[in-house]
């Protein structure tokens, strides 16, 4: 193509969330703005790839073979928390939710788009679990149906294992009104219920 | 600072209507995605201040010297239409309200900011009138504060001039932006336009 603003806003729209009008008015925006900091931004989105690497051991995105928490000594070596993505950690660590290490599936079954388990790295999480003291094992793959089908075959594969398998609660959000709640949450927090 | 990712952030919170959450999410969406979208992304952005420059006659974003625009002869060369930002024109563009050419400011007034009339291209503007055979000024400037301000210092400057010196329509809302605004609008304005 011979128009760069064009191609910039093609690119931009391909983002998540990002329409046609939100990707002019940053291809605009960026070539209104100083020419510094339109090359730091592409600099820093082109050596991205190269830069960021996944840490050996969990998956996580990490600048060293391991990842900061899996080479953090401080965190509980008996407790793994399973998670879908990279970001679901930083959600965790920004929430000081867990003290734990993870392990990142980089995806979830999905068997309409076809994704079976051969695309989850099965055989890296089993090895890990020989590997390390691990008590016990947290699923916290998403609430959704693709989160709840990964968590439950996983549940399976570890049903021989001497270990803890437990799954993240599902109920209502912080500060959630009833009212405003849709009726598989209210039923999940019902069957959820605790003793007080 | 030496994590990629939270360099990559900061630089797209940078960018208009982008909160760190929304960021955060463009990061990890473009690490997520294959490598070759990255690359192409970047180059896109690094590479637009380079590719792209002003127009000598008009202003406009141009890949030669002058831009589409003031190089196509079928367009109406007695009328001039005014406008702050190349993506105002973009936006005319797109609404077909208009078959003149036009003179981009790349500003407006805005006393509060300390940008007076010595900030505009008011010598450059002038000339145009000198060279071209114009007989009609539209100031297409936004039905902002500064965008009317902009416009009434334009009409003062051409007080002395035989030419019709018009302004767009109230078929904008007040504080408008022409970048925002539908086709129907934009058509409005241009056919309910007044003299000055």
């Amino acid at each position: 193509m011979n128009d760069p603003i064009a191609d910039l806003c093609a690119l931009l729209a391909r983002l998540p969330g990002i329409g046609e009008r939100t990707a002019a008015r940053l291809a605009y925006f960026i070539l209104g703005t100083d020419a510094g900091y339109a090359a730091a931004l592409g600099q820093s989105v082109s050596s991205l790839h190269s830069r960021v690497r996944r840490c050996e051991r969990c998956g996580n995105y990490a600048l060293e073979a391991r990842c900061r928490i899996c080479t953090d000594s401080r965190r509980e070596s008996r407790i793994l928390c399973v998670v879908a993505r990279p970001q679901d950690i930083s959600a965790l660590e920004r929430g000081h939710a867990f003290s734990g290490r993870y392990f990142v599936l980089h995806g979830l079954l999905s068997p309409l788009d076809g994704r079976g388990p051969e695309s989850l790295p099965v055989a890296e999480f089993l090895a890990l679990l020989d590997e390390e003291p691990i008590e016990e094992v947290i699923l916290a793959t998403p609430l959704s149906v693709e989160g709840e089908a990964t968590a439950l075959f996983l549940a399976q594969e570890l049903r021989d294992r001497k270990l803890r398998c437990t799954r993240i609660a599902s109920g209502l959000p912080h500060g959630g009104e009833l009212e405003y709640s849709d009726q598989v949450t209210l039923s999940r927090a019902f069957e959820g219920r605790r003793e007080l």
